[in-house]
């Protein structure tokens, strides 16, 4: 798989990618990550990549030319399954996009800026737009890490059977259980007895029932969705 | 305000922190950001801070020794406000949040890894449990870098006018209009008239009037939100 990240601010990325499971993912060869600089297209003396809005006090706009240019530049070289506009207003990310989005081939991340991209970016040359929440961000750069993280995790053979994306919050539809390890008594604090039964049956059901109760008390409206499937 | 994170993957979080607006925040004075390896509280010789779950194949776990030293190595200098868990299944993370928590003086992030941390952390020693959204990362690093910046640009004086961040998305209750800037024709793609009108009072209908449409046809939910608040 291979990811295109168009930003104004590439050395953001620097360190999420070069750390990490994204790293790892890209040593063995199974993910290509490129971070480009948007002013690398810009046309201005410059570099600058920005305007004001056409509109009084509404902040600087992304330039629709630099994008078109880094997009057609990109797109000549390769086919791309999706070229994502990261914004606050885009459709909320979870668990199940990282899943599709892991079965493609090449995406672009396009990541917002200032207060925005012009609008003509987004209805003439992205194909889907994504907000990792309802919170705004200086720019979309660390929403395009996460997005990046979470897909490329899910990729066969990134992660070693031990950590396997299998055992997630949300693949079975429910949250995680709790987890322990050792000491079985740190200062009076004890893990529950049923783990130290050595059963493991016991204990698996154990954790059934604590994903179930976890999820019915944190997040019913999980349990609503996973019924209505 | 000050922010201090622990993490078992300090390097990811170099650039993020370097660049951008967390950046310019903590060089005027208005944020402070300390990065902190819980490896450093590790009472081992390998430095380990994870060990096997009480579970058979359920990966490894944070320990809760390392942190509870760092937390209360913390606590011992300074008074704080939230020990923050960054974790899937916790509360998730909206701009209302964000807000809250820009009135704090002092956070704790500790960013989950892993399979997760010891529950006996989350029952003790956290006052606060954060998600980023319904999907899974491979730590809790981007979701604290997240919440940082979410964080921050909020503080006063760190964002300059013209890119407040009283117009975002969500502060209002309605998504951001949306935005245009030079040229006005590109390749056959043009701005509104209105925008072209000149008469601000236009203009601000205009904005109005698209947030409240877009906010509808896109988010309809936060418009129920609103109405009932």
């Amino acid at each position: 798989m291979r990811i295109d990240i168009l930003t104004v601010l590439p050395e953001l990325l620097e360190s999420p990618f070069n750390y990490s499971i994204l790293k790892r993912a890209q040593d063995k060869g199974l993910a290509e990550i490129h971070v480009h600089n948007l002013r690398d297209w810009s046309t201005d003396k410059h570099r600058r990549v920005d305007d004001y809005a056409f509109s009084k006090g509404a902040g600087m706009v992304m330039m629709i030319e630099p994008i078109e240019k880094a997009i057609n530049e990109l797109k000549s070289q390769r086919e791309y399954d999706e070229i994502i506009f990261t914004s606050p207003d885009g459709k909320r990310f979870e668990q199940n996009d990282a899943n599709q989005l892991s079965l493609k081939k090449n995406i672009i991340i396009l990541c917002g800026h200032y207060k925005g991209v012009d609008q003509r970016v987004r209805d003439n040359l992205i194909t889907r737009e994504i907000s990792v929440g309802d919170f705004v961000l200086t720019g979309g750069e660390l929403a395009a890490a996460i997005i990046s993280d979470a897909v490329v995790r899910l990729i066969p053979g990134v992660l070693s059977d031990e950590t396997s994306a299998l055992t997630d919050s949300f693949q079975d539809g429910l949250l995680s259980p709790p987890v322990y390890t050792r000491p079985a008594d740190y200062n009076g604090w004890k893990v529950p007895d049923v783990l130290l039964s050595g059963n493991d049956q016991l204990i698996e059901d154990w954790k059934m029932e604590q994903a179930y109760q976890r999820t019915k008390e944190l997040r019913p409206d999980l349990l609503k969705k996973h019924d209505d499937e």
